[in-house]
């Protein structure tokens, strides 16, 4: 089962690299990538061990194993109530890929594509690397969605909405009666949806998860869905991740757009072999850890909010929080170094380049971690800015 | 140590993929995929669990673990003597990725590439892909390079030349002359080179392998140098190979073309530990692996030649034998046909999408397996071609 204290920094020092343990000074503590700092299920270290101990790593199939392919199926009919067919689900090299993958597979030069602004700079990347246009809908932390200002932002090149749900770096989870009117909005003019549900199994009660794909028929067919394993597992450097179509001919265009066919790209087994695993056998492990990231979320949204110049909206989903730190006004940047070099802190600034000009005046802090590192680093960051 | 005689039917119909056992019908002997049908050294397996009993499988770096950088140049300057940098090296996603990074980090459309003909397709596809023209150069199974002919095929757009060494499908091993002579060619034109070395530790005695990187600096900095552990190691599911630029500039080019900094391609640390192993800790399980894929090169070869219309050049390395079978009047596909059906033995056909125009009336026959069932499949090709 989870066990909330247990971390090891020894390994984490060698191994948590993306701005984190192994790449940040001696004493620093990183609440930088959102990377937990407790280890993954015993169940899937397990699996890896048990399939390596046969010592056959021979070629996969280009559209993933077949037990992948059953259990995703399996888990977006039982725990997202979508009618999953494992023929329209295959396994990518992460979730990342699988944003631009669909980007690549129906995007052409010259069309639009709106997304949400705060969000991952994946999204505005992968547009325009298929020559489209990123089109911001600003979505700011607490406020609601309006459909009519997105509606507005609609012309005749628009082609794909990305849907970012629960929504990195907001941590807004959308409701039903949302996601009505963004699948609405996207069947009325013609619009293919990608559906980022990477953040999916963090979401914090009283919110409960909706998926795009699992409100109608008309939604679902024009919903690419695309999840991983790095966030509720704590897999990222397995890499994997999976793409569902809600047909063949969708199904298709994504396959031959990720190169699987040629090997050029592909999906390694352990990634998958640790996917199922996660899937089919660590649903308490995953119910202890999202009770425990609740407990870590209230902590530190109340802790930042009693800092001067600090607020921030409590966060429904995902294991980061969103804090608006323009009372203090600093900018991001300088709010980022002060941290690092006087609470010995690191945090995400909200950079244009990484979140989009919504995440201005903001930080972003993960506390996928234990108690006593979350405390400490909230400690140092109120004594910084009090001295300030 | 590599044992000869070992191999698991039962796991290899669950795993071995890419038309091989898990894929060809109950009794049917696949020679097809080169995979080998022998399990993997046992310190990768072991490698692995302890990884993995870590329970960490945080995000690596973007340019890969420095244990692996670091052995991969050690490799290099070792067994290969080229002088490597650890910085100038990352592990990507397959060799085959490592072709398609290089082409479209350095090709543009209107470009030409030079590569031979026949050889795997993936170098035609990627040139292609890159909206460069692939210019072949036919160098038919036993035959030595003519330089002159090579000359005569570079144009102004000339901007690469890919070379595959070994080369799959005909097993030629190029000579420290014939590399001088497309390195000097290189030179001349001022040409990048693709040095594809996936097969390079798969080289049968009195043969000797000879990296173009490490003929002189020259020819050297105009080389990107590719390889995998697919062939050497039989790691292919993992999906791990090595790029290795010669200066900062191109290696930096090469790494921005890999999307690693995005997260959006990467390389899965459990490929990259296994490889770290694979040449650290390996080398007496090679020796052994070689020593017994020369005893199968010598059997198959052998055995091909006595077949009524089948004529095989010995492959000086690789292990798949590439078999002219034009003698017996039938297409490589009618031939592929026969055997799937009648010999129960599942064969490569040489098909110009495969491996272009130059494996026209040949068949390709992976020698990766044991003794035992490298007779069984070749008494029945005889027994089906001797009823023809």
């Amino acid at each position: 089962m989870f066990d909330p204290n247990l971390v090891d920094l020894t390994v984490l020092r060698k191994r948590a690299y993306n701005l984190r343990w192994a790449t940040v000074p001696e004493g620093v503590i990183p609440l930088t990538a959102a990377d937990p700092d407790t280890p993954c299920a015993p169940e899937i270290a397990g699996a890896i061990a048990r399939f390596a101990q046969d010592r056959y790593f021979c070629y996969g199939p280009p559209d993933g194993l077949p037990e992948f392919r059953e259990s995703l199926a399996c888990y977006y009919q039982t725990k997202r109530r979508i009618p999953a067919s494992p023929s329209w689900i295959f396994p990518v090299d992460s979730a990342a890929f699988g944003i631009y993958l669909t980007c690549k597979a129906f995007l052409s030069p010259g069309d639009e594509a709106i997304l949400f602004d705060p969000v991952d700079f994946l999204f505005g990347y992968s547009i325009g690397a298929a020559g489209a246009k990123p089109v911001p809908y600003a979505l700011p932390a607490g406020e609601e969605l309006d459909i009519r200002r997105m509606e507005a932002l609609i012309t005749p090149r628009t082609k794909l909405i990305c849907l970012c749900n629960p929504l990195n770096p907001t941590g807004k989870v959308f409701t039903e009666k949302e996601l009505l009117l963004i699948g609405g909005l996207a069947c009325k003019h013609d619009l293919l949806i990608l559906s980022d549900e990477i953040w999916s199994d963090i979401v914090f009660s009283p919110h409960v998860y909706t998926s795009i794909a699992s409100l109608n028929d008309d939604i679902r067919n024009r919903t690419v869905t695309i999840t991983g394993f790095s966030k509720s597992y704590g897999l990222a450097g397995l890499r994997i991740g999976a793409v569902m179509a809600s047909d063949r001919a969708r199904y298709q265009r994504l396959f031959d757009a990720s190169l699987h066919n040629t090997t050029i790209h592909g999906s390694n087994l352990i990634g998958q072999v640790a996917a199922t695993t996660a899937i089919c056998a660590c649903e308490g492990w995953l119910k202890e850890f999202v009770r425990h990231l609740q407990e870590m979320r209230d902590l530190c949204v109340h802790r930042l909010n009693a800092i001067d110049g600090f607020s921030c909206v409590p966060p429904e989903g995902c294991y980061v929080a969103f804090a608006d730190i323009s009372g203090t006004r600093l900018t991001s940047r300088e709010m980022q170094e002060l941290l690092l070099t006087k609470a010995r802190v690191a945090v995400v600034p909200g950079l244009p380049e990484w979140f989009g000009d919504g995440a201005d005046g903001y930080i972003r802090l993960s506390f996928a971690t234990t108690r006593e590192i979350l405390t400490d680093a909230l400690d140092r960051i109120k004594n910084t800015i009090q001295q300030l």
